[in-house]
């Protein structure tokens, strides 16, 4: 590819409305021009890096037995009543009617249509295990969408259904996926965790997360430095920090502490360690018109997890309370509150180390005051419920025993789920059984954002010049610039090389627009293209060329121009 | 690639609610499953096929110039207001609003997106020409969907557009994609003819269909069999048949001519020769609450062309006239009417055959009548149009005079269009010319539809037995049908013989379901493999294999095992 004969359109000042540095990268390179919110035009050096992390996806799921097909982005919205997800998906589902007044769906995945092709095209126990695939458009109506194509409305997903006779084997295949998720990341060069992860929305029983590691990420991972354990943050099971609850050794005093409203600032005014104060957090919930209040109590120290708190039985549809019911409840403004004497009952949730404390710090419910050397059983009667509601922190014990918790930050990339029979029960997807029985198929799904991994690598992989490529899915591996294309010498030798490397199959772009050297050298720095080969009339009057590996962008190489081909494959091989 | 590990699932019965032999095969051989109406799963096998398409559209779009993008499904309105198509493209524009109430369409094709990022990205003349492409997911909302992938409402389109700074140059990019579509096409393997057409919607000036050659064509091409001279049957010109109108010879003389309304029962009737007689086809055309009739008049073996009575200044707009107005601009019924004594005056359009005849017959409107030795000037006035209103028939001279109009049934596949500056004006995108002067973009724009071409390449070819594929689209080349898989020897040597050609990277399956033979050989003839490779025991008793080419169903050849390579890959070379 010469330059001239394609479109390189970059921009040196950063766009406004980008919030985050891979947003502002694409559109900077020229990989994405914006149509509407949330939805973007993919530029021909974007539809590069997309068009080879799909090939990358593809032959991975191709190794694994997975089958391609291709199901349609519009879908009928009866098969979305069936599965019920249609009332369930809210607002991200976008519906609309047909000329006809039918009702379809602009697909944000395909349980139900795989579902509807499995029943059709299923019958028997011989047929299986089989997993589908599809790498398909999918648009799903985000309420303010940004973040670039880390969060739009219309993206790319290679999303994988498998099937089983039982859940033995839907389990097995659920493990090929997972490796073949770790290959697939690992072939991206991406510096990734796979993560035990919450089910959520799609369902099922057992799901894990693929995250790429970067500090922008959303998502915080906990997990084990010396093995495999990551979780989640949503999910990673935060232990009690506190063996045995210890004798009361105080009594209980009720101390003044004007302005003092948070645990850290409590802490700064009593001069005690935060590890004695306890945090209480209201929540309300409403089922049938009654509202159930519950107060949390979390060490001073930690903070609510509100996945694992939605689990508790009676809080899974839960809200903030309001003032008003704080008011209500409590007698007292927030900042203050407590589990002793509340003006109204309230169940109290204590975190599993709240509920070994002793001799703690809880507000008072009264204003500018907080209560010191409480004592469960003396001062207030036992938790109601004690739960794991908290976060880990950093150096929690890991539940095995084995290690500390380290976190984080990540992107997710990839989700797999085992889901048993949830949608083959809703959509009656079955198949006879080796005794001729009629059963419900198990289904597994597997997610791959391929646009998402798009901004994930570039958010683990930029400096302040720009983006830096992992080769393996560069939009080009290699580009050649040439230091004044009119000088007949510098012109051949680079055409020279850049035929060399076609030769050896290398994605290599030859930058003929005779551009000055700064403009041309920043230009490709912010695309992000791995390997730079300047080939200029200084270097040739001693037979060299100069070699810049993008992510080492304060050295550069100079090789012979005799022994340019072995010198270049070897350099990027071992890129 | 093993039947096995992959999805094979055909029909003997025939799909109900199939009209034409390409949506039946697809659907009995397993390519694709419907999902709702005009909306179609395309299941494994169909895939291969898509994919094969695809990427020989991609490459030869390649090598013409062209550059890769992505434009989305999702479209802003605001951008069809612009270009005015929002009101012009009728209900097949599927439209929608999100969840902010904000209207957007699913792209039927993107001519507007595509202005929108040429007026973002084209500055300069330098940048030019300039073409763009996506192959990509589009949406018609056709009132009845039929004919399967040949009419669906969702269906994979590749769209090129071209950036120019003059016609000149613009016609020289229109002229690189009338070769790029040859070279597309004729690599599959494809009979199809390039004739010139109307413009219809998408505008535009200047435009060429391309059709794939079937008997079961929905379009008409009239064509010269000795040269290039090809043209949709809407555009071919038809000649004058009458170098001079004769004088005349006959008196008008009023005939009774009970139940004979049309021209080939007059002719019989009145032992006439059909070419003496003409035929009265009644037109009304509504502007500003005025009605204007036009008889049309075209010679008794003709057809009306309803393209080009289009064009005619003031039927641009024309609908059939309705009982009550022929009643009333006659006072005779259809099949009597006449241009001579009409109770109310209207305008006559002559087809420039009929302007040159003389002594004719013609409806005298009275019923159970007709005129018979009719002359123009004595009998009625001249007509007050004379132009070319009717099909080309076989056998006409070609405009030029050098030859003959034959016609043929094809199947449009491809579509190129020059724009001129018609989008480019409305959607305000120029650049500025070698003067430094802003000038409107000069485009073009160019469609094949992928899907369409799988449907098309089945009408051309099959048979009693199913599909048959050129082997530059087939799902596989070939298919190794072992008889007997729980023969070791035959099973040795069909794994034999595909890790050989596997080695060779010809696209090979081997069906080791142990099914009956029969069942088998029909299953693959019916998919449509261009060569089935059968290897049975009683062939290896004479170190023999048999090969069967698809298109030559009554023949086979054996070869011998030692040099079954070398054979092979001779017939595979020729096939």
């Amino acid at each position: 590819m010469y330059t001239t004969k394609y479109h390189i359109h970059t921009a040196k000042e950063t766009p406004s409305e980008t919030e985050i540095i891979s947003h502002q990268l694409m559109i900077k390179s020229g990989m994405i021009r914006k149509l509407a919110g949330g939805i973007y035009n993919i530029m021909p050096i974007g539809l590069r890096v997309l068009r080879k992390i799909e090939q990358i996806v593809r032959e991975e799921m191709t190794n694994s037995g997975a089958i391609e097909i291709l199901m349609p982005i519009v879908q009928p919205a009866e098969l979305w009543q069936e599965s019920r997800r249609i009332e369930e998906y809210g607002p991200e589902l976008l519906r609309f009617k047909d000329r006809h007044n039918r009702n379809f769906v602009l697909q944000p995945t395909s349980e139900e249509v795989i579902s509807d092709i499995a029943r059709n095209e299923i019958y028997s126990y011989k047929q299986l295990p089989l997993t589908f695939y599809h790498i398909q458009t999918k648009f799903r109506d985000e309420v303010r969408p940004r973040f670039g194509m880390l969060r739009s409305r219309e993206f790319i997903m290679k999303d994988a259904y498998s099937f089983d006779v039982d859940e033995e084997n839907a389990l097995k295949s659920y493990h090929v996926m997972f490796k073949t998720y770790s290959k697939i990341f690992r072939k991206m060069s991406l510096n990734f965790c796979a993560v035990s992860a919450d089910t959520g929305s799609i369902g099922g029983t057992y799901s894990h997360e693929f995250h790429v590691l970067a500090e922008t990420g959303e998502d915080t991972i906990a997990y084990d430095k010396n093995s495999d354990y990551a979780a989640n943050l949503e999910l990673a099971a935060a232990p009690c920090l506190l063996d045995k609850r210890l004798c009361a050794e105080k009594k209980i005093t009720l101390i003044p502490t004007p302005e003092t409203t948070t645990c850290e600032k409590l802490s700064e005014f009593l001069q005690i360690p935060i590890t004695k104060t306890i945090k209480s957090i209201v929540l309300a919930s409403e089922s049938d018109n009654v509202i159930n209040i519950f107060l949390l109590l979390i060490r001073g120290d930690h903070s609510l997890n509100e996945v694992k708190a939605k689990k508790i039985l009676g809080i899974d549809n839960y809200r903030f309370a309001t003032s008003n019911e704080i008011e209500e409840y409590f007698n007292c403004p927030p900042g203050y509150i407590g589990p002793i004497n509340t003006a109204k009952p309230v169940c109290v949730v204590a975190d599993t180390t709240v509920a070994n404390m002793s001799d703690f710090v809880c507000g008072a419910n009264q204003k500018n005051a907080h209560y010191i050397g409480v004592n469960w059983s003396i001062n207030l009667k036992e938790p109601d419920i004690i739960a794991d509601i908290r976060n880990v922190v950093e150096g929690d014990p890991l539940p095995n025993g084995n290690g500390y918790f380290s976190l984080q930050k990540g992107i997710e990339v990839g989700h797999i789920f085992f889901l048993g029979t949830k949608y083959s029960q809703d959509l009656r997807a079955s198949f006879l059984n080796k005794s001729g029985e009629k059963e419900y198929l198990q289904m597994g799904c597997y997610g791959i954002g391929i646009t998402r991994i798009m901004a994930a690598a570039i958010e683990q992989n930029n400096d302040a010049l720009g983006i830096i490529w992992p080769k393996s899915i560069a939009p080009f591996e290699v580009v050649i610039c040439p230091i004044g294309w009119k000088n007949d010498n510098v012109k051949n030798i680079a055409i020279q090389i850049y035929n060399m490397l076609k030769a050896h199959n290398i994605d290599v772009i030859l930058d003929d627009r005779n551009t000055r050297p700064g403009i041309m050298f920043a230009e490709w720095d912010l695309i992000g293209i791995p390997c730079r080969i300047n080939i200029g009339p200084k270097d040739l009057e001693h037979n060299l060329i100069e070699i810049k590996i993008r992510k080492s962008p304060n050295e550069s190489i100079k090789i012979p121009i005799e022994s340019a081909s072995q010198e270049l494959i070897k350099i990027l091989n071992n890129l």
